[in-house]
């Protein structure tokens, strides 16, 4: 046993998701981030290296220097994995690359700009055999763990409606064109892609509806429009949906909602029983029944699963919040990392974490979402 | 000022939303019921009659004989208007007679079973000149008016989005193959129409989503579906709509939403705020805010608008229900009444109830949501 | 089978709770109101009548005229019973006048000003075998019908502690100085007795605790103050109390707890399970459990007991409210009354209503709380 | 800038507040563990310093040897500071031989087992002029900075009425003699010193109440109770208490109370604001008015003060929880060491966290608790 060593690509001063991927990966104590390219910039790069303590020789000028000069170092420094945190538009090549070097990876999502990027990168991790981690962060709530448990022991019964909701409301105003930095890479369609608030977020309430399901969307309809006056990507829309075993569904998402934080939802209702679980509140997850009272389900309280009780690390009544989910992904890949390591059986159900065919699953579901879009919001088969 | 005088078809033994009208009726003490036909087994309607208290001869085995005998009675005795809460088939030729005999009518809703009829009644209720409220009761709650009034006041600015639902789960099962009375004429066409779940609750959201917003569905694309086996109407469906203003949304209902009981619920957001209702917790009304935190408008409490202050009855913090929203519109009605009684203006749009009009929209509303089902969710225009 | 004819006296012009009363006895049907005595100014008291369409007749200028004039008429014209709804010092004098007088009673709680009225208004209905129902409303929600039949069966277990809370705010300012009608009575010690908040409010919560958890309250030590200059009254207080099981417990009271609408609330804990109840959102009651997730029971919704379902007019999800509850005494009433008239047996348990032991009661905990209050806060025994 | 070092005395295997702590330290990334003494058997505490993968050689068989070798590593090694999670009865010896070796000090509270070590420990503290942290967590979530800014800046007016409760459920039934090792020093007076549920929990609210509200409570009655028989410490109570400023309130805490997590909450009314916190949910904050709607302060999102954002690390509805709060005062105490190696000035206002002097009034506070109960909760000074 011994810290499983990072290193970052991204996060460099003013960076939101770089700093929340380095407080999960500290949480639990076995990652220690040892190296990083955090800049284009090597003196904005270097700087970013001194806030983290780093020695400056691993703190480097771009990526490729970073994976050649980690190759080459001994077995027992150099990183175990790279963290990518850039704007979405670099996931692709740094991925390639470090999984081409050799390293493990654990990338934020989208995890590509397209499919065909997407279908590339998944060819690779396969191919490389090496452990890929996409950071779908919202799945790892306990609660969602006590959901998908649920639903796959059948005590809700064959799924018929699914509703997934992600509304913001931050981009509400042009503050995309006002000079706002995560507003404008968002909105930009050469560093985000094709869509805006469904690349962004539409995707994050899609990937909870299959996982916690266990379906499938089939087909989709998808009425996407951009209200704010000069912007160039959706900021708004809706999907009908239809699963691969007939249940039907929503997934509605917005970046103009006012007044909206990160009110991701999910409601699911089966033959026998309903449930709801919202990410604002992650820690309660309600039961619906028709033939007795409600249920609610709590973070660390009695009747949860050992997958939800294995994803809490605190009492019941002490919120575990957005960062500990986050956090849940990284202790998990660190332990795969780990038994690679020793050589042990690694138990992938009970210590999940999204992997490239989600990424490239979820690519495949942005893409059906774009072309339905583009034709009006016409019915668009999703392939598997 | 004087009682003003009820007669009612329909509501017999068994019944359950004829009691509720009688409810409402009696809350606020201006209205009596003085008459009924209560059934068309004569035996029945006399006996619903002697539970309410009624002379038997006003007691009629059947609603013409009712009119035709009313009719010939003093003028101080007759009844005022008519209360129809039959099954919706009968909607239509009820009320239709009843204008005709030169009585007001509150009629349940749907008002009828298709556009057509829906025209005929429309016509009818202009050509008379009489008093007519469809029981849209859901919009008669204080929150719900006001609401309507800080939209209307542009305190939201330009709606963008109408997030508007009605789940409930009472028809997961095949409870109306089993025999349950209120679920087997709700999904019988020849008794409820040509949609079901729509018919029933899909309607009431789209009018509080109309009603609140003040703006008009001009098109819409419905996915209707029938879970239970068996069914010959639709128990669920989502539909995306697109207003006259250019404003997106969905409209998703249920029966099959396992554990829900009457969970209708709108959210509006448009350029500078947000508002959220569920009629589950009717006495709260969400704000929401970019720039400041959220505020709850409640019942009875500070911040109200007077249309709000005007359908309270009773301090903040005890809690108005179902039937009080109910009794809003009685006694609107019964005001109307009394105004031309006097022969004084009403103030219709502080005493606001749904009128003919409303119910011709809520047809068309329903005729393009199954047209659109009908063609396998194609979009499909909505006209005023 | 007919109506029970009511007869009312007080709630005339700019009272609030008379009308109330009024609604309450007019939602189920069953209780007519023909006569009153509204106010000691003879011609408000017939302006009253009119507005309630009274014949001028049986509108009375004080209720010993009433009770002598009514007790003259034929049987089948006479009132039934008496409503009280004058300010707390006249509840004696009429009670008693009406109980001489032949009459059943409802009266407003709190039923007498001390304790001496209150054994001699006991004493007197034992004495007459007459009907009476204190109208201690809040004990008849259905939820906590099911609160008290889960305790009673002891699904809790022997009950430990109990918390039991009445915060309002209206009372911060001094509005009653400033001439609020409703807020000057309940503030003059010759109009509302020894007690401001704790006579108003404070014994709701004590009421209802001790309804509910068949715990009678046997030590208590209260510390009461006056917060706003010049108030004569005890504006505020906090209970500690032990019942006589060796359960201990807070009845913590306020009308200057600003912001704070109704917020009646109950919570027990029993050696098995908790639960919580809060009157702003009646319809709901959580269960809590040490070994299972908690479960929200609602009215209208499996789980409901018996006496809870009995309570229910209206299927889940439509909000029963305020007045709902009230109304139920008024109809447990009524029914009491028939069954009288029918010399059938009534079931007192399933129709319950509070009465004149429990009005009783009620003096007594006022009186210890004052006697404690009075001596610096000291523990003092509240006989039974 | 260099990386804090700490070094941890108890938190060996099977502890739970040990690893809390330590999850708290590392989140920011401030802070390092770098050695240890995890446990009075060594070879336990070699194992945990496995786990954590600590050099073994800085890891302790008992505490005066790691500061005795600590002491004598160069300045550019040694330990910056103790974090101190044994039992309560060693936290008072531990942190005076640390204070006395040099080192800095956090200690999980309560500070001392009685009055006299609180005073002799505070008074160590002034002496040495070292840094003290009683790690007094739930005052370091943003929601209690917001509050407490609100309520210093006159928001709510002078304050009248406080109430501070925490329910726990997990002691109803008798775990503790049943070999629950948490339950079991907790009821042990010889580990836990003279109070129960009062010393491990009470003293959060009170410590929430007078954080808050800056104001001190100057007496009180304290009604305390065991429940579970053969248990030897309380757990459950109600004080009842009165301010320095003449508010009052009630300090309720039970670990008897079914089905609760850790219900911390805090309500406060003044003169014309209340607001109300509850732990469970923490990143709320209700502001409660008379003359305008409630308003919901949301962690992160407008209208909070610099003190709130301060301690806020992720956008509003991404919830931080429990451990985001505890790693505050790490944070706080590591930014503060910073200083003092820096030479600069520390912020004291702004990243602020309890010192020993809260630690003695909380010490206090439970003596005038203990004597009360000890006496048939008869009211008891509280001396500043």
């Amino acid at each position: 046993m011994r810290r499983i060593r990072m290193g970052m690509v991204g996060g460099g001063p003013g960076a939101f998701i770089g700093n929340v991927h380095r407080m999960a990966a500290r949480l639990d104590g076995q990652i220690e981030l040892v190296a990083g390219c955090f800049s284009r910039d090597p003196a904005k790069s270097q700087a970013a290296g001194r806030e983290l303590f780093l020695d400056p020789a691993r703190v480097y000028p771009d990526y490729d220097a970073m994976f050649a000069r980690e190759t080459a170092l001994p077995e027992d420094e150099r990183i175990d994995f790279v963290s990518i945190v850039t704007p979405n538009a670099q996931h692709f090549p740094v991925a390639m690359a470090a999984l081409e070097a050799g390293f493990h990876v654990v990338c934020d999502k989208p995890m590509t700009l397209n499919v065909a990027e997407a279908e590339a990168l998944a060819a690779k991790v396969r191919e490389t055999g090496l452990l890929f981690c996409l950071t779908h962060n919202y799945t790892a709530y306990p609660m969602i763990a006590q959901a998908k448990a649920m639903i796959a022991e059948g005590q809700l019964g064959k799924v018929r409606k699914v509703l997934a909701e992600y509304p913001q409301g931050w981009l509400a105003a042009p503050i995309d064109a006002a000079g706002n930095k995560q507003a404008a890479w968002r909105t930009d369609p050469a560093q985000a892609g094709g869509l805006g608030c469904y690349g962004d977020i539409g995707s994050h309430a899609e990937n909870l509806a299959e996982y916690v399901t266990g379906l499938k969307i089939a087909d989709l309809c998808a009425d996407l429009h951009t209200f704010v006056p000069g912007r160039r990507l959706d900021d708004d829309g809706s999907v009908l949906v239809r699963f691969d075993n007939g249940a039907r569904g929503v997934i509605t998402a917005s970046q103009i909602a006012v007044g909206e934080e990160n009110a991701l939802s999910l409601r699911v209702y089966g033959e026998k029983g309903g449930l709801e679980w919202r990410q604002e509140e992650p820690n309660t997850l309600v039961l619906k029944w028709n033939d007795r009272p409600r249920e609610l389900y709590r973070t660390g309280w009695a009747g949860c699963s050992a997958a939800a009780a294995n994803r809490t690390r605190i009492p019941a009544g002490h919120s575990e919040g957005f960062l500990e989910a986050f956090a849940v992904l990284y202790r998990n890949f660190a332990l795969a990392i780990q038994a690679r390591l020793d050589g042990t059986k690694f138990d992938r159900a009970m210590y999940d974490f999204p992997d490239a065919e989600t990424g490239l699953r979820g690519m495949k579901f942005l893409a059906a979402v774009l072309a339905s879009a583009n034709r009006g919001a016409q019915w668009t088969r999703l392939e598997d």
